[in-house]
């Protein structure tokens, strides 16, 4: 048979829909069994293809698979790793090609951000480049919002309605406790370099329910000055305000607010603790008690409070994924394409690998408030409809069903190890 | 006519479903028309009832009173104040009593924990000690679950099933990172004497889908080489772990392991921080990469994820209060009471409050395992019924549809100011 089979991915810090995506690939390809053989998925990324431990998802149920949908985490295991240059180390791309070649793949499906959409352009070329047919799409995938010509990064969706919901509920604790004890509250976000996942915070905040709620951006530097006259003012007139502050906050001479002092796998500054920064200092310098919590990876993961928006995007990705490689496109990444914000409504589209690995996308400047600590009504009509819709998993004793796939290996046919 | 009032206030750090009690009083009482008045409730707390800051909940419609029982936070304010014994400051229970006087109340609802109840007992002895007639019942609330008598407090079972939810959650997220980036995550939540909040983390993990979770209990001195080892044994045999710590955690020595250096409204060492100071440590010593994130206000507010079981309770603890206050009670607290685990039965009781006033309830050594790091099946057996059944709020717009009281004032009757 001359089917060829596909290989999947996921990279990059999850989502709480990346499987989702998952979910649309694979049920896809089992819709197009007469296109496409198996679906083999690396084992954490990119590094299963150069190890050669694929997971053999036709090892698993169609009632596994369409659990993927509501399941948080990466179900085959994600990886920090990034594939170097050609002309760097050659020796990887020909691993590549003798894992995909042994096992008859033809299709690459790579779901993840700005790291991993470098990786798959890497591979899209190939062909071009090795003389080794292969089509390439990138799924993407962040919740950092920040890849570019999509409208918007599935995962996105869902973090910033967790963030918004995190926020308006901690907005009523700080408000009930505000005349004798706590008067603010902050509240530490992801978001190295943008500022998309800290502005959910101010969807909080709407005209019926109005809440005071001051956002820091990793876009504007950190003026403490006028920061503390903000937050004095607040709470002043209402008695209590909230901060919502991203974690890539830095001040005026760029460097960041709270830097732990180690680095992550691809080499970028690991951040934490900007939250107790900023609350050390509005009490120290205003005498105001506060609280401060740390969303980290339940602000990713928050899959029981998932948009539905948001996870119907991560599948169409993933399906559109497929159909486009069967199209016989390649180096495409599927996007999101909006028609219309209110009714919200939007379709799949497809971008050039080219004009998005390695391009950042940060807040445009008409998204940030004129005072620098707020969003604009662009800003609002841009977020509302990510984080609209609930999408409920199933329960089971107080728990949500997230299911744990077998993720049998696929059994090697190469005699040579390799060590990434 | 003869119908007395009730005053009815929320006392203390909230819950997810502290307003559902709320709401059980007030739907109680109206159903009482005959034989209660007006229900005015305190604007934070009992600071509301000394400085004659009453409010009118009649002006409130059926529909918002209703909706008060999937709204998070205090909707009339809380405060954390806690009345002097009557030998130290006589003026301040003259002034309550020249209050409920003049506005005709004559039940004392009071929403709270251990210093709430200690409030509420000595309002019921008014009565005897200063000659006023009041009926004073408590209605249990605290997230820390460690009132005594009772099975257990309104509120933990929601933030219970918060953190075991988040535990879950994250701990797929970091299981997915584990083989190129971050092995362990490191999750505080909130009890600073009892373990009760940190014992939830382990119902993640199940028979049907193990996860590898360590525990920090406040009651087990903190043993850092046998900590490490636990961690440095589940990351090389499992690839990954999640620590949930309890903020309240010491050192052998009884010294907080992270301690802010400054107290709150009630004189209690502000907790905050001990996350960072365990993630740190296992990064210094071991070299695992770690993330960490701080629940805080977020575990006792998340309504959006609220426990069925625990909002059934709230709602009947406010009702039966009313009740009990019918049938000519006085200085008692609405208990839960457990029939039975599987399936799980409970029904209301009460107790008298000289019994439950500053007592602490803390874990029971059976419901710890014997590492220190873990909580036994009797402990899981208490546990999973009180995070059952979801109660989902509606939502508009991606955001749940939270009510916020017009909270008139009652007209001032009394034309002395007090400052408590």
């Amino acid at each position: 048979m001359d089917r060829k089979n596909a290989f999947y991915a996921q990279s990059g810090g999850v989502t709480a829909v990346i499987n989702a995506s998952a979910c649309g690939v694979i049920e896809t390809a089992r819709r197009h069994a007469d296109k496409i053989g198996k679906v083999y998925a690396g084992r954490n990324g990119i590094v299963g293809a150069l190890t050669e431990d694929l997971i053999d998802t036709s090892q698993e149920s169609d009632v596994a698979i369409a659990a993927l949908r509501h399941t948080p985490g990466a179900a085959f295991g994600s990886c920090r790793y990034k594939l170097k240059g050609l002309e760097e180390n050659r020796a990887e791309y020909q691993r590549l090609i003798e894992v995909f070649r042994a096992h008859h793949i033809g299709y690459f499906f790579y779901n993840g951000g700005n790291d991993s959409a470098d990786t798959c352009h890497k591979i899209s070329q190939l062909s071009r480049t090795m003389g080794f047919p292969i089509q390439a799409i990138h799924i993407p995938k962040t919740v950092d919002n920040d890849l570019p010509v999509t409208d918007c990064c599935p995962g996105f969706g869902s973090a910033a309605k967790y963030v918004a919901l995190s926020t308006l509920e901690a907005s009523l604790d700080v408000a009930s406790m505000s005349a004798t004890s706590t008067k603010v509250f902050v509240f530490e976000v992801m978001g190295r370099h943008a500022g998309w996942i800290a502005s959910a915070g101010a969807l909080a905040s709407t005209p019926e329910r109005p809440l005071p709620i001051v956002i820091l951006f990793p876009e504007i530097p950190f003026d403490q000055r006028k920061f503390l006259a903000k937050v004095k003012t607040l709470v002043e007139r209402q008695g209590h305000c909230s901060v919502v502050v991203s974690e890539g906050v830095r001040n005026p001479e760029g460097k960041f607010l709270a830097d732990a002092g180690y680095t992550d796998a691809f080499g970028h500054t690991q951040l934490g603790g900007v939250a107790p920064v900023v609350a050390r200092m509005i009490y120290n310098e205003l005498g105001f008690r506060t609280h401060w919590a740390v969303a980290d990876y339940l602000q990713r993961s928050a899959r029981h409070v998932a948009s539905r928006t948001d996870a119907d995007h991560a599948y169409a990705v993933g399906r559109a994924a497929v159909e486009l490689a069967l199209a016989g496109e390649n180096a495409l990444m599927v996007t999101i394409e909006r028609v219309s914000d209110d009714p919200y409504r939007w379709r799949v589209g497809s971008a050039p690998l080219e004009r998005i690995a390695n391009v950042e996308k940060k807040m445009p400047e008409t998204f940030i408030g004129a005072d620098g600590f707020g969003i604009t009504e662009a800003c609002r009509r841009y977020l509302s409809p990510l984080i609209g819709g609930e999408d409920y998993p199933p329960y089971a004793g107080g728990l949500p069903c997230y299911v744990r796939l077998q993720n049998r290996p696929v059994p090697k046919l190469l005699d040579t190890p390799f060590h990434p």
